[in-house]
């Protein structure tokens, strides 16, 4: 998928919501644990019940990971459920040595279908490049929506490019942007970090952002969009576990198709206030 | 596998070496791929024909996933051939927020039943410490073994701990060292940065370290081992390509048990001059 065609998305559904499909089968409605696959199941409807509403699925691939090869025949059940014209974001937060890292392009683009990955960039350009790919997307990550972002990702930093001192996801972001364009590169910022959030825009003005840490992570929707949209949308906001387990009940999918519109109609508000 | 029964294992067998699996169904042999099962068959016999030369095993997670759901029975069914005393890794680079990486642990320990996972430090403490568990070791990214480590590992950071400028992979060190013992952490050091080592033993004196880089990317294992070594050797040192490709005919297990027995020779000369 294109970025025009991202944007177009986003504009005609009124929403830049990516749904985050960390389907844990511990906390899945009891009732569906009766189904076949209760973890396919859930996600199918689901995808039902809020694709009216998001613009994006985030399936973790942990969760599928975890429940071993049957879990990945799931993943791969659900991502030919998901309509053509969502994006898909395998959440999966890989990155190493080249052939490697082929490797994992390989496995999300060419098996699973994914148009983009999450990529850590500890290991550098030869572990990152492999996933850029006419019509893909490399979702770095660049200042993550977790306590331990503060470990490494802030840490000040001589950079050898502006000879200043900046923090670590600055001086990722100063570099990694020459590896790719704002066609084929996201980054990760967690709505944890809304103080920072202009001064990233600075550095990486026509980006899309990957945002995640809104909701259960007690990141706000309206802090983000203010600091992170441009003029192409520019964000993708995730929420997951505030959708995804709205309700535990029967009812599960109805909870989530409302909370999807809630968010949706917040976004709608922002976006009428910025695009109109 | 606690830290004393590796390194007894090591000196048992006189051999650090870790054989790395990342078996690539395109560069197997030809006559394996009438096998039901090519990958397997292929990691079964190479298992079979080193197993008497090394102490680890390290299956590169990308070369299974990128066969899909079948690719991870693979895995499933090698894990069960590799000798109950030989350590195993998962060569995985995972590493996300806290109830991510703690799904990454049960795939790696619970389902597939690995003594070890290699993390990438990016998200900090919260990312790593979930795949602390007693008898499990968690092998954290430092210094790899590619050119990208230049881009972000050799950065120039002003530490907070102490105040003074030291590399990335320096203060990734020092900081982590404090998440847990060097029971259950270890190290990724590549044998392309063979001068670097000896500064890394005065920070993390203790821990082992996991070498790849060796053979194929150009590391010498006399270099690794002359500053790597500690007192309770310390060291595993990974040979992929070099030993599990180094034949493509019908006699590949055959050249792989040579090539391993080679490399446990030289580690053999090594270890006697050190600990006799």
């Amino acid at each position: 998928m294109t970025r025009a065609e991202l944007t177009q998305n986003i504009l005609r559904k009124k929403s830049y919501l990516c749904v985050g499909l960390d389907t844990d089968i511990t906390k899945i409605p009891v009732h569906l644990l009766k189904a076949e696959d209760p973890v396919f199941e859930f996600n199918r409807q689901i995808i039902e019940a809020t694709q009216e509403y998001c613009v994006a699925y985030k399936p973790n691939l942990a969760f599928y990971e975890s429940l071993g090869p049957n879990g990945l025949l799931t993943l791969e059940k659900t991502m030919k459920v998901i309509p053509e014209n969502i994006f898909t974001i395998a959440d999966a937060k890989r990155g190493d040595i080249g052939n490697t890292s082929e490797m994992y392009a390989r496995t999300f683009y060419d098996y699973y279908h994914f148009d983009s990955v999450t990529v850590a960039p500890y290991m550098g350009k030869d572990s990152v490049t492999p996933f850029l790919r006419e019509g893909k997307w490399v979702i770095l990550l660049a200042l993550t929506s977790n306590a331990g972002s503060m470990d490494f990702q802030l840490s000040e930093i001589c950079s050898p490019v502006t000879g200043k001192e900046e923090k670590l996801y600055e001086h990722v972001l100063r570099t990694s942007q020459k590896w790719g364009t704002a066609e084929e590169m996201m980054y990760v910022v967690g709505a944890t970090h809304p103080d920072l959030l202009s001064s990233i825009r600075k550095i990486i003005p026509d980006h899309f952002l990957l945002v995640p840490g809104v909701g259960a992570q007690g990141g706000s929707l309206q802090e983000v969009s203010a600091s992170g949209l441009n003029d192409h949308v520019g964000l993708l906001v995730n929420s997951s576990r505030q959708i995804i387990y709205a309700s535990s009940a029967e009812d599960f999918a109805d909870a989530a198709r409302n909370e999807a519109k809630k968010i949706a109609a917040e976004m709608n508000l922002i976006l009428e206030k910025r695009f109109s």
